[in-house]
């Protein structure tokens, strides 16, 4: 018995089944004993087809009616959602951004939380009603309504779990927790029970959706276990938290990621100053840089690789082509036949043995490395993007079955 | 130049093309140098829409959760007009109920608006801003979201023009303005240019249904001068204010109303007391009743006869029958095949050759009247239904042609 948030997507909340199923899990919930508050998304493709609506009238509408606009979604989701736990004679309130106390900072569609005035929720929990809050939405001090974009809805759940102090926060999604690798692509992925939230971050950088960073650090700074579990069956998912439970296997993930480019700069001037001159353009115009890899200078000169997003190609190979001559480089070259194999797990740099064993799995499988980094908790290499989801098998097999 | 109030409809922006024809009348209007407050109804059928989406959900759905489901649709039509306006270069915001501060009371689906704090949308009129309003909602003083009832729209925007002392409101519709006679089914009925606030709810009352009367009875408590125009045509419509102009033609209205049932007690004694004992026990049950006809007493009894609404038929009758004895009446009989029939117009009463002319008419068509009742304003004749239209035309050219 406590007090326990639950988020509930898009997908969840679709149609009147899904609806029904929902409001099960939450009657459920708090005939246990428990106090619950429920953070829903609006309904399915609800949002889209506001925006598809707004787009007919005006191809560049103002974030200020945006959020105006697509805020109705949650507030009809909530509602829908309350009229359904009625039907089943249960005590619920429904709750906008607004009424449920999110005041969030004035950028609209990409608005931060600023504080939770929990008191109206307080009330309506100690009048012992399931409250359900339209998640993803918030007010500024102007009292105009914002949105807090993608993956918003999770940032209102544990924001406001950690605002009500809560026992736990679960976010229901059509998974049923995290995978070791994509259970889609690799047989019998394992399921964790446990995770860190460092690593659940170092997970979701590279590639796996099923909680954005922003909502993970936030549950981290104020210590806000969170639950990650399927809507659509009643078994445990994983468990997010600080210090997870040791278990025997020292890998939380193996991911891939695609989206990616690498650009090499051939023949730069082996002199101080060069990687700061290509870095700090780079920097200015907003392009994140992930892997670089120098190779040792040779003939006075050196070559330079790193890889961006595949998004950030044009712009990085534009800058780069204008500074060319200044860095006294011979030519700019790009890749975007590539992907970045990684395994995330606490202790995997203490542990030297992990990336030996990695090497090996691809070694044995005749799978090129162009380039490995390392960090903390996890070991990326770069190779051809054809061999990419051979190399996650290979690799969860050699760690995890 | 001055501070115009414009209220549009769910018809006048139920799509793309229509909520671009209304955004071009408002920035018209705007472009004069007029301030601009726009108050939209939800676009077309979606109230109906999330209604029915509700009772498959539930059939017996909360009224507070209905008002946070409903009044999402004048929220997303709000957007959406301030989207279309903004693509046409004009600076617009739009504002839900409670941010256009209508504070209501907290009777949900029927609530009355209580007052408006305008300061919001003072702040946004001082800043050249057109101001869209969500009309037909507001919010109680629990910060709940209410809304106002039939003809929401209408009340709000008449109220607010009332709190902005707005030199007019303009109601837009699918008419053009008020006729003497419905345009429909009289050939070359007149189009008024102006009525009298009292004439205007006569006509309601008697079956026109451009305005509802709490809205105009509001528009008369505070002196708001409305005009009735069509969204589709650009031409001026009817002016609905107080003491209007004299015109040449006296009757403003001939309506017909066919949606009420004669009710008649024969042989009731003839001694004081009897019609108290029979109204007051209709009206213990909230049964209104329109015109009664009392016959004169012979043989120690008479015959009370008067008009429901049909929908009150079988309660009526109902409790009739429960005092029958008590009255020392013979029986009870019903006439549902009726319809009322009625001149409107300022002076009237006091301008006897009204009703003789009316008289004649109907005489020379050879149409029976069963009752009449006059009141200031107006006079009333019961007919056979099948009767009505044909009495409409032919009282409609004595008066009008």
């Amino acid at each position: 018995m406590g007090l326990i948030v639950q988020k509930f997507g898009g997908s969840s909340v679709r149609d009147a089944a899904r609806l029904k199923n929902v409001a099960e899990i939450i009657t459920e919930t708090y005939a246990k004993g428990n106090s619950v508050v429920a953070v829903v998304s609006a309904q399915g493709d609800t949002t889209d087809e506001l925006i598809e609506k707004a787009a007919e009238l005006n191809e560049m509408p103002s974030k200020r009616e945006m959020d105006m606009l697509l805020s109705a979604g949650e507030q009809m989701s909530s509602a829908l959602l309350a009229i359904t736990i009625e039907k089943l004679g249960y005590p619920v309130i429904s709750l906008t951004g607004w009424q449920a106390g999110f005041v969030t900072s004035s950028a609209h569609s990409t608005a931060r939380i600023r504080r939770i005035d929990t008191e109206r929720v307080q009330n309506e929990l100690s009048k012992k009603n399931i409250v359900i809050v339209a998640g993803f939405q918030g007010v500024n001090r102007y009292d105009d309504i914002t949105t807090l974009g993608r993956g918003g809805s999770d940032t209102s759940a544990v924001a406001l779990a950690a605002a009500l102090k809560a026992d736990r926060c679960q976010i229901f999604t059509d998974v049923d927790g995290i995978y070791v690798a994509d259970p889609r692509k690799v047989k019998n992925a394992k399921k964790l029970e446990e995770i860190s939230y460092d690593e659940m971050m170092e997970i979701a950088t590279l590639g796996a959706q099923v909680l954005l960073n922003r909502s993970v650090e936030m549950a981290k700074k104020y210590n806000v276990e969170i639950e990650v579990l399927s809507s659509l069956e009643r078994k445990p998912g994983t468990i997010v938290r600080e210090v997870a439970k040791v278990e025997k296997m020292l890998i939380k993930g193996v991911t891939k990621d695609s989206n990616i480019a690498r650009i090499s700069i051939i023949g730069v001037q082996d002199k101080p100053g060069m990687a700061h001159r290509i870095f700090s353009s780079l920097a200015a115009k907003h392009i994140n840089v992930d892997i670089i890899l120098q190779s040792i200078g040779r003939e006075g000169t050196k070559d330079v690789s790193f890889t961006v997003s595949k998004g950030d190609k044009e712009a990085t190979m534009e800058i780069l082509n204008d500074i060319l001559t200044s860095l006294k480089a011979k030519e700019v070259v790009c890749d975007e036949n590539i992907s970045k194999v990684s395994v995330v797990g606490a202790g995997i740099q203490s542990n030297p043995g992990v990336a030996a064993r990695m090497f090996e799995a691809l070694s044995e499988a005749n799978i090129n490395i162009q380039m490995i980094a390392t960090s903390e908790i996890k070991i990326s290499v770069i190779i051809n993007e054809q061999e990419a989801d051979r190399a996650v098998s290979v690799v969860y097999q050699q760690f995890c079955d």
